[in-house]
C-alpha cells in the first residue's frame, strides 16, 4: 500500500513538501467533457490561502495552480489532470532549528522512526500544505457534482467554546468572514478568543461542519465502503482532524430508540422523505435522499510560540519555542479541505453507483 | 468499487445475509505458518453470540464457524483461508411483516432505492448480522499479532448516560459483565437502564472504547493512509457507528495546543517516551509507540416495539410495531467486532510498514 | 496484495485446494437484478468437468455448486455472491508420494520457498482446479454480458501441431467433441495424438482461442488498464498459460505498418469499419467495435507417468514417476476458463466506461 | 477504475500528453532511504530518446527529467516522488492534419468513442511519449532492485525476419547499436531492413526479448497475481505490444510435457536447480530461482507516410499520408520501456513477498 493515492473510480494522487519544489496531484479516472480552467480551481485554493486575516499565518504562499495535462481546448480529455503548485516564498532558514528537535503534537518523531529521516524543513510531507493539493483536486470535484445539481457546503461551527448560533446562519458569510463562521456575531467573539490565544503564545481548536444537499438516494456501498465510513476515512485523513461524526454524532451514543430513528412519511405523491435526521443523511451506509451532515473536529495548532519541553533527535531533553509565523487555529483553513475531501467521495461513490443494478448496464449499452 | 472488500496487503471479502444459508468470508493475504484450529475463532464468535443474557437478543445463533481452505495440518499456507458460518436457526415468518415497509432507522428504504429489491429477512445483507463475519477475520489478526506482542482491548464505555468509572477498571471483567463493561458497578446499573428501556419499548445507544497497546512506533502512512484514517474506516463501517474518536476526540476540538501537546521526554538511556498521551497514540497518521486510544459512538438499536410512523414500499403511510427478539442495545456485541476491525487495519498497516526503508528490503533479500 | 482476487468494480475472491473442504468464490459488485439459478453456472462447471472423455482424466469430481449468498427470489440482490463446491471425491492416498518431492513442471518447490510447506495433496492452491471457482464467477458475467448483447466464444484451435481448418468452423461443435475443437477432422486426428501421448507416459500442449464479438467501441482505459493489458493479466494468470496473443499476435512482430494497419472505411450512413481486423478489435488498449480475438498457448500438463529426475524437500535426487489420473492435455478443460476471464475481465471495464463522459453522470443522476 | 495507476506496494501514477505542457510521474509507495539524484533517471531516458539514429525519428526531445519532491538531501523520503519532464520541441501546426481524421492503428477513432473528443495533438495521450513516465519510475526501481543483486536486460532480439544470432550476443552492445541489438551483426541486416522500409513509406515489427537475473525463488502471488500474470499485464499494457510469452511461450503449446519439464537436480550440498529451464524462471506464477525470461512482440509503427484509405471525424471517406517524423520501427525504443515496466512489476512483487510468512512479522517487529 502507499499512502497518497485516495479514491477508486477516481483516483487522487498528491505529492509535495512544505519546502520543496512544488506540491500538487494527478487526478486520474475523471470524466471527459467538463469544462475546466484554471481559474475554477483556484477560486478553492485562494480560501485555503494563509495570510488573508488575523486568524491565519502572515506567511504569504500564492499557491497559484497550473493544469500540466489532460485538460484540451478547456475541457477534461478523460484522462490524467496533473496540477501543480511552485513553491515561492519560502526562506528555510526559519526552520532550520526543527531539523535536530521532534516538536510536541507534530510527526516529526513518527516520521524518523518510520523512514529513518525526514525532510525537516517546514514539516515536509506532514505539513498542512499538503492540502493544498487535495483542494485543486476537489475543486474538480465540486464542480462535476454542482453540475449534477450536489451542493457541498463546510463552515466553522466552533473555536474554543464559542459556537455558531443556526438563527443568525448565513451561508455565504462563512466565505468572508476571517473564521468561516457563517454567523457575524459568533466570528467577531471567535477573532477575540484566537487574538487572546496568539497574546497567550498558544492556539485553539474547533470545528467544521460539512452539509451536502440534493444528494440521491442509493450512494454508498453496504459493509465496508458505506458512504459514512469512505466520508470517515477521507476526513480523518485531513492531518489534525481527531474525531468525526456524522447525523446526530456522539448524540446518538446516549439516545434512545424512539429519539434517534427518523420516521419515514409519503405525501399524497407517495414521495417519500423523513420527518426528522437524527441518521445525517445516511441509512445502512447508503444516503436516503436527506442531508448529510458531518462534524470534523480539530485540534489546536501544535506549533504554538510557548516554551514547550521535548527531545533532540539525539535522544537530550531540550526546551523548545516556536518560532515563525504559524496559524492560530486550523479550523477556517480547513474548511475547504472539508469540502474537498467530501466532494472526491462522494463523486466516487456517485460513479460506482451507476452500475449497481443490471438494468443500468444493458439501458446504457443498448 | 465492490462494498464487501476491505483491506490491501489482507483482503478481507465477506459474504451473506442474516437469513440466507450461510454467511463467511475469505482472508487473502494472511501469511502462512501461523497455528490455527477453528477453536481460535470460535472463542471471539461466541462473544459477539446473541443470548447470552438479558442484554441481548433471545435469539439462538450457534454461529459454528467451520475452516474451509487455506490451513492445512494446522498451520495457515499463506492462500485464502475461507470461513463459514450456516445459518441454522431462523424462523422468516418472524419477519413476514417487514417486507413491504421501510423500518425507521434501517437500511430498508436505502437498500430498495440502490437495488431496485432487497432480500427483506432479517435485514438480509444490512443486517448486524454480517459483522460475524468481521469477527471471524479479525479473530486470526489478533493472534497472529499477539504473537508479535500487540494487544487489543475493546469494552463498553457507557450505555446512555451510564459511564464506567476507571477507578474500578478490570480488563477481564468486560468478558464476563452482560454489558461488557469493565466495572461491575457501572455494568449493574447499566444493565437497569436496559431493563427500563426495554420495558419501554425503546432501545439505547452507548460507546465502546479500544485501547491497543505494543504496537511499534511507525505504523502507519502519511496522507491519506494515516493508521487513523484507516482505523475510522474500518470502525464507521461497521453498522450504527456514528462517530468515532481518536485520543482526546471530540475535546481536542475545544483545548488550546499548551493542554492538547504531548511533550516528549528522554531518559537516561535516550528513550524517548511522551509525558502525556492526548494525541491516543498516533501523530501525523503514524503511531507513536504509546498506546492507542479509539472510541465508537453506536447509535441505538433502530428495531423497536414501540408503534413508529413509517412508509410502505408501496407509498403508503403505515403505523409498525418491530416485533421479534431483538437487542435493546447493539453495544455489548459490538465490542468484539470493534476489536476486530481495529486488528485487520493494524495488521496491514503493520504489512505495509515493512516496506518503508530501502534497507529493509536489500537487508531481507541478502 | 493479496493474489487470489481479481477485478475492481467486481471483485472475484476465490479459495480452496484440490482436496480441502471445498473451494469456491466471493463475486462483489455484481449488479443487482439479474435472473440467476444454479443451473446458470453448473452449465458452465459441466464444460471443464474432468471426466468425461479420452481427453481428461477419469478422475471424477462432480463439482456441484450452491450459491449460498447474494441472490433472493430468483434475481442477484447486488450484494456478494458466494459460490461454493464441496469436494467429494478424493482418495489422498493418491497423493501421498509427492508430499516429500518436487514435481518437474510444478509448483511444489516454488510453494515451498514461498510460504516455507505447502497443501501437496493434489498440488494443494496450485492445483488447476482453482479454475473451478473462475469459472463459477464467469458464469454470471457471462450471463450479464450475453444480456447486453456481447458473445464470447472460446474453443480449442490446437494440440500439438494438429490445427482446426477455419473451413471446417462449427462453433457449436466446441461443446461436444472431446478436444473442444470447432473442427470434427481436426479433432478426430487430435485424439490419435491424445493417445499417443498417452501411451508413450507423455503428455502435450496446445492453443487456445477466444473471440469475443459486439462489443462496443470505447471500451479499455489508456495506458496502464488497457483492455488488451487486463485481458493479458487474466489470462496468463490461468496455470499453464504460457503465452498470449491479441489479434495478429506474434505475426504483427514481423509484418509491415502497411499489412498490419487496418484501414477504416464509411458506409453511406457514415458508420465506420475496418475493412481488416489485424489489431484484434482493439486500438489503443480500447476496443474499436469489431470482433476481439486472442490466443492463449498452454503447456502440456506436467504430470507424466515417464520417470522423471527430480529432487526430494530433503535435497536429494530421486527419479519419479507421477501415478494416478491425469489429464493428458490441459487445453479443452481450459477453454471455459478462458471464456470465463474474459468476462469477467470485459464486465469490469465496461462498467468503467459507464462514467467516462461528464454527460453520463449528468444524465444519470438527472 | 482510473487507467493510469500501475502497482500495488508501489503506485505509479503517470500524466501528460504528447504536445502538453509536460508528462510524468508521481511514485507513491517507494521506500526511503535510497540515494537518488536526476541523473540516475536521466541516463535511462536518455535510452528512450529519439534522434539518436536512423532507427528512430528525428524529431529532437531532450525529456529532461526534474525531480519535484520525495528526495532530500540526495535520499528517498518514503514519500511520493513526483518526476516531470516538460515538453518543448513540439510544432503542433506538424499534425494539425490529424485533428480531423482516423489514423489507421492508431488511437484516434477509440478514443474519440470512449471519451466523446480527443486531445490530436501528437496523439495526445495515446502518443507512445507517455512511456518516458514509465521509464522514469522504473529508472528508480531499477536502482532498488540492483542494490539486491538483481538485473534487467532487455534488448532487440528481432526486427522483421532479421534475428539476433546468440552466440554472438553482446549484453553491452545492445546500448550502442541503434537497433538496441546485442549483436553488431544483425544489427547491422536490421538497419539495412530499417531503410528499405523507411525508402518504402512503410515500417516494419519486432521483438523485445528480456531477462531477469538473480531473483530469489518465492517472488509472485498464487492465482491472480502471479509474477508471469503481473508481467504480462505490465508489458501487454506497452502500446503497440500484441503477445507475451514467458520461457518457452508459443513453443511450449507444440511441445511434450517430457520436452517442456525442467527436471530438479540437487547438488552435494542440497542446493537445488533446475537441468534446463523451459518455464521461464517461474512456476506456478512463482519465481523458481532461474532467470526469468519473457519476449514483447511489437506491431509496425502505424505512422506511414504511404497513402492509407480512412475516414474523417464527420464520416467520410478519404486518403491519408501521414507527414512528419516518426520512427520506423518501434522496437528499439521500447526496450527500456520493457526494462522498466518489469523493473516496477517485479520490485512490487518483492515487497509484497516480505510478509509471506507469519514468521516474518514476528522477527521483523521483535
Amino acid at each position: 500500500m502507499s499512502g497518497s493515492v485516495f479514491g477508486n473510480n477516481i483516483k487522487v494522487s498528491t505529492f509535495g513538501e512544505s519546502h520543496g519544489k512544488a506540491l500538487g496531484c494527478i487526478i486520474d479516472g475523471f470524466p471527459a467533457g467538463m469544462e475546466l480552467c484554471e481559474n475554477d480551481i483556484q477560486t478553492y485554493l485562494d480560501r485555503r490561502k494563509p495570510g488573508t486575516s488575523a486568524a491565519t499565518t502572515s506567511r504569504k504562499e500564492d499557491d497559484l495552480v497550473e493544469i500540466l495535462s489532460g485538460v484540451f481546448e478547456g475541457r477534461t480529455t478523460g484522462t490524467p489532470i496533473a496540477l501543480m503548485i511552485k513553491n515561492t516564498s519560502h526562506i528555510s532558514s526559519d526552520y532550520s532549528e526543527i531539523a535536530s528537535c521532534y516538536r510536541p503534537g507534530h510527526a516529526d518523531y513518527t516520521f524518523d522512526k518510520k523512514f529513518g529521516f525526514r525532510d525537516y524543513r517546514g514539516g515536509g510531507r506532514s505539513s498542512g500544505r499538503e492540502t493544498a493539493a487535495r483542494v485543486a483536486a476537489g475543486a474538480l470535484c465540486i464542480k462535476l457534482l454542482s453540475l449534477m445539481g450536489v451542493k457541498i457546503i463546510a463552515y466553522t461551527k466552533s473555536i474554543g467554546d464559542i459556537e455558531i448560533d443556526y438563527s443568525n446562519f448565513d451561508e455565504n458569510m462563512r466565505l468572508s468572514t476571517p473564521t468561516c463562521m457563517p454567523d457575524q456575531n459568533a466570528d467577531k467573539r471567535a477573532m477575540e478568543l484566537i487574538s487572546s490565544c496568539r497574546e497567550q503564545l498558544d492556539s485553539i481548536g474547533g470545528v467544521v461542519e460539512c452539509k451536502i444537499t440534493n444528494v440521491p438516494a442509493g450512494i454508498g456501498e453496504p459493509v465496508f465502503d458505506k458512504l459514512d465510513a469512505l466520508l470517515s476515512h477521507a476526513i480523518m485523513s485531513i492531518g489534525a482532524v481527531k474525531a468525526i461524526e456524522i447525523g446526530d454524532g456522539i448524540k446518538a451514543g446516549k439516545s434512545r430508540g424512539s429519539e434517534n430513528n427518523d420516521q419515514f412519511i409519503a405525501d399524497e405523491n407517495g414521495h417519500i422523505t423523513k420527518m426528522s435526521n437524527h441518521s445525517g443523511g445516511i441509512l445502512g451506509g447508503i444516503s436516503d435522499g436527506s442531508e448529510i451532515i458531518l462534524r470534523a473536529h480539530i485540534k489546536p495548532t501544535p506549533s504554538i510560540a510557548r516554551p514547550q519541553q521535548t527531545v533532540s533527535n539525539l535522544g537530550q531533553n531540550i526546551e523548545l519555542s516556536i518560532r515563525g509565523r504559524h496559524d492560530p487555529v486550523i479550523v477556517p483553513r480547513a474548511v475547504v479541505v472539508v469540502e474537498s475531501m467530501c466532494a472526491i467521495t462522494l463523486l466516487d461513490l456517485m460513479m460506482t453507483n451507476m452500475h449497481s443494478k443490471a438494468d443500468n448496464l444493458i439501458r446504457f449499452y443498448s
